[in-house]
């Protein structure tokens, strides 16, 4: 049987750590995966930490990491469309297929949804298999560290773009990673002025580079007067919420344009108090929740904009390690000293 | 000067009293319509009740009212598309015409609003002014208790098909009024099921008589259990909530089915604590907030839904009385012992 | 090997025969249907009469059918979601599953689309195999005769409410099956008014019994004038042409709103020629091209349709033959003297 | 009465005439403009030409022109959200504004529509008249060429933006300057490749400059395999139709993917034989119908547009003559020699 290493959480307690593994058997419907590049989540570094959530679900042991990039290297038997050799990069939710939401467009809200090292084992390895249905082919002029984002890039092309943001005013509230990727896909799309609010002066610097024309600090007393200014006194046609704090929801509410469109994605860990009746009800807003990418309209839509040439994703990735390093990656993700993006592993 | 009887708030306490006023004089862009009939509305029982928000808004001496039809008496100077005789109903909100909203067909939610009976004075009266651009012209078989009510009804309309409805299961929370109406339309424009939520027997009944296939109780444990049985333990695909009360909004979400529609109308007088993570963003929730109704999209949405024979307003009306009997219509509107539905006056 | 009966197309000349063939033997991915019912379409009859199509597609000897619903007696080792004795229906657009239209919700017109009973054996015989992604789940009320016509029954759901028609008027082009399920669809939808166009004064009859208010001969000299009586001068706001004669395409559009919606689902055979300044650019109008149905979207509303109530397709099933008796069938659906909807037989 | 420089249609036959006029006086509904640029349309060149489409239409005398930007110098006495000194730009589309069109949002396409300089007199002169509900106004930091502009860039707005074009690939016919516009417009809005096709290499070379990614020449026979090799087969997404040439127009259809967006906006003079089963319907498209520009969706997102800093008009700005000298703008608009975009014109 052949070996590999890996990063697996042994056991129900905080930490990780490397160990040889069994290279995994792909099943009939699925790829085995040579990975060439990880690119490590929020999700890995709460399953680092063994957090609340972590803990009520995830079932140790288990190699976790869901965003990676690699080539085919086995392909079951039942598989049509992929080959040998292919360059893909990985969907990390394994919808079951056959649920309503399966059937209509959905899957990525599955009704009996596993994701990728979270329910399975994951990517953090020299190996992975994924459902072939779970593959996206690459062109093989695609550097590996970007084929490694493009999940999490999806979730930033999927809620930037639920609707058209061609000049219309976009306010990103968040810029970790996906708040990073949605201002410069905002703009590369046609955004009359990007707004980027977050509270690290790194993080809102790489806003800048990203593409974001105003940034402002989440706690600046002038924040809704500053977004007044920029709009003509009407508010922002469209928020994206990505840091999932309540202050921020609220917010984001409050400097939106009376009919226009909010983007929930980022998860705040507890309830939110909201003042629905002018928040939502009398501003006639829309909001919508987005958790993941459509299978595969947003990752059609991602390449496109990256083909286009108006959209570059690189500043985000502002860390890379071998991945036997990985103790660096979370550190990294951790500290208050550097500013942290996206962290690639390669193995 | 003309004269005519009117409803009035004279000062700022509870109450109103019928009064002698002079018949209003139309601007060169306004109608002057002799009311032939005229419907109460919440926001009616709020001021005459003189609560917080009738406080905060109104500045009597007022003459309030704003769901009304009648005739076309006289037509100011600048007027086109309507004549005396006209038979119209009014849309209660007064757009400026000229900000962002109103030249993006949004003129429901004007930044500069204005509204009938409110902020001006309003219907209940042998005659109001309205402008030509807040007038729609009735066919003459209309009815005229059915014409003073098409105001409320499209905001059922708005709310229950800003998305399409057709082979879908839909829950309404709240059969006031505009709860009524919704089931009635859903059921009209093909909805799988529609199941009606309320606390009050003599409402759940009227629910029935407008078509909800269920009735269920807003209190009754088995709420969600019951729903899960309806719709294939899938939730249903969209909520409707019109009642404005915060355990229905949570149960609403809760109920909704994975990438389903949740249509805010009822107005929370609180805050409201939401599990956002869960409700919003994990379920793909698509959330609309509703105030008023598209002009005039809606009301020919309306016009050709009583055309199609399917949907019959008529058992909503539950009471009728004489415009100087208004004091019947507050006590029934109030009472705990009667249903009440929808109160037409007829001056 | 077992031994079953089936209408097989032996060659490339008019005509077809019945045989008997071995049970098919599902693979991995396919399940294996008893067939209960099946129905004819007008693709079945192109094949009899073996025309220019037939001749430049099918590869005899051939079983043909793909309309058919029946019982699953066996589950290929592969499939998740569907167990002996499940009841389903069969959708006859078979995908490849990995090309762009496949990976992006629109997989009935896949890159690489075959056909059940055209490309591959269909299911005018007692067993058919399908692909599990191709079938779908029944509940055991559902009559056997409706279960077989679910498919064409799609093309009228998805063509008619590919927007909404709720309160909308609507011309139908072509009382054939598609027209006749469409004119019940639309006004079990809310239509307001549902005028029905054809020739055949059977298919008339049939389209008021399927709900049609307005029933117009497509000859008439005056049906602009009467389209334009029934909507106030306006012209329909939907087209649903379902006959695929250039001159009702050129008509439907002639009575289209401007701002309308014209739905193109009935196949012309030669091109056509249109004003397409005054009829498309001038007017606004928006233009569907149908082909199938949403794999499963359609599926699930056309159910919730069903579940209404308000819809109520057994009319347009004019006969029923036992399947060996196919050519009663052939002359029922060419006959001049009857009045022919859909077909059904019986293994 | 003061007197102000135009050019007159003086009656009917070719070409027009510089007269002096009298200054209009507004009506209570209108602003009186001081033109600062006016530009001219290829309506303006059927005018001065006197083609059929003109002689069906225009009532001369008449001073024509409908596309230009000024200052508000006379205010009428009913008009609202307007002042004197107010920088403008003129919609030319004037609407009744109680037709079901416009009460629907559908202004640009009124059952009643007349258009400025074709119906009423035009810009082509020191002063003008319009409704204030057709002025939009300008900051003042816009330059008066562009403001004479964004009438027909507005159509190639509404023509680009219909459906979200971000990462998807736009083929673009006819590189006039709404063509030309929208090549932009697409790249700006984040289209992963844009092809401009035309005949005339000035212009084909405009097309790149506005942002085309590739040009191919209208009468290449390797077009279609072109467009092949840079869609890796699938055809475009979306087609822009701007030059109402039939061979265009089958072209376009003939290279648009299954499953895409075909808008057509130039005009066609003669009927059009379409493969509308091909073509339209096996295809699954979608095709839209573009006349005007939205009042006043549209003129927002277009300013949105400009002010986003990744969409130039300018290089569409090709001759620029004082008003007396419109003899040289009908010559240059007609020359083989030179290539022309747009022509602005300064009183």
């Amino acid at each position: 049987m052949p070996k590999m290493k890996a990063i697996q959480k042994p056991g129900p307690r905080e930490g990780a750590q490397i160990v040889e593994a069994e290279v995994p058997t792909p099943g009939p419907h699925d790829l085995l995966i040579r990975v060439r590049a990880t690119s490590v989540c929020g999700t890995d570094l709460h399953i680092y930490k063994w957090d609340a959530w972590a803990k009520s679900r995830l079932k140790p042991p288990l190699i976790f990491g869901h965003e990676c990039c690699g080539e085919v290297v086995q392909v079951g038997a039942s598989v049509r469309g992929f080959a040998l050799g292919d360059y893909v990069s990985a969907e990390s939710h394994i919808p079951c297929g056959y649920c309503f939401q399966c059937r209509t467009g959905l899957q990525h809200i599955c009704s009996n949804l596993s994701i990728l090292g979270v329910d399975v084992n994951g990517c953090f390895a020299d190996y992975v298999t994924i459902p072939a249905t779970c593959a996206w082919k690459n062109d093989p002029s695609l550097p590996v560290e970007i084929g490694s984002i493009l999940e999490p890039m999806g979730n930033a092309v999927y809620a930037t773009l639920i609707e058209d943001v061609s000049g219309r005013s976009v306010a990103v509230f968040g810029c970790g990673p996906t708040g990073l990727f949605s201002a410069g896909i905002a703009k590369a799309s046609g955004a009359s002025v990007v707004i980027a609010i977050d509270l690290n002066p790194g993080r809102m610097e790489l806003a800048r580079k990203m593409g974001a024309d105003e940034v402002i600090a989440g706690n600046d007393p002038e924040l809704a007067d500053k977004v007044a200014r920029l709009t003509g006194d009407l508010g922002v046609d469209v928020v994206l919420e990505m840091s999932g704090a309540a202050p921020a929801i609220r917010a984001g509410f409050k400097i939106l344009k009376k009919g226009g469109r909010f983007t929930a994605f980022g998860l705040p860990t507890q309830p939110v108090e909201l003042d629905f009746a002018n928040d939502v009800i009398f501003k006639g807003a829309r909001v919508f929740g987005i958790n993941g990418r459509e299978m595969f309209t947003t990752w059609y839509k991602m390449i496109g904009l990256l083909k286009s040439g108006r959209f570059k994703p690189d500043p985000v990735i502002t860390h890379k390690f071998r991945l036997e390093d990985f103790e660096k990656a979370f550190a990294a993700m951790q500290s208050t000293e550097t500013t942290c993006g996206k962290v690639v592993l390669l193995p």
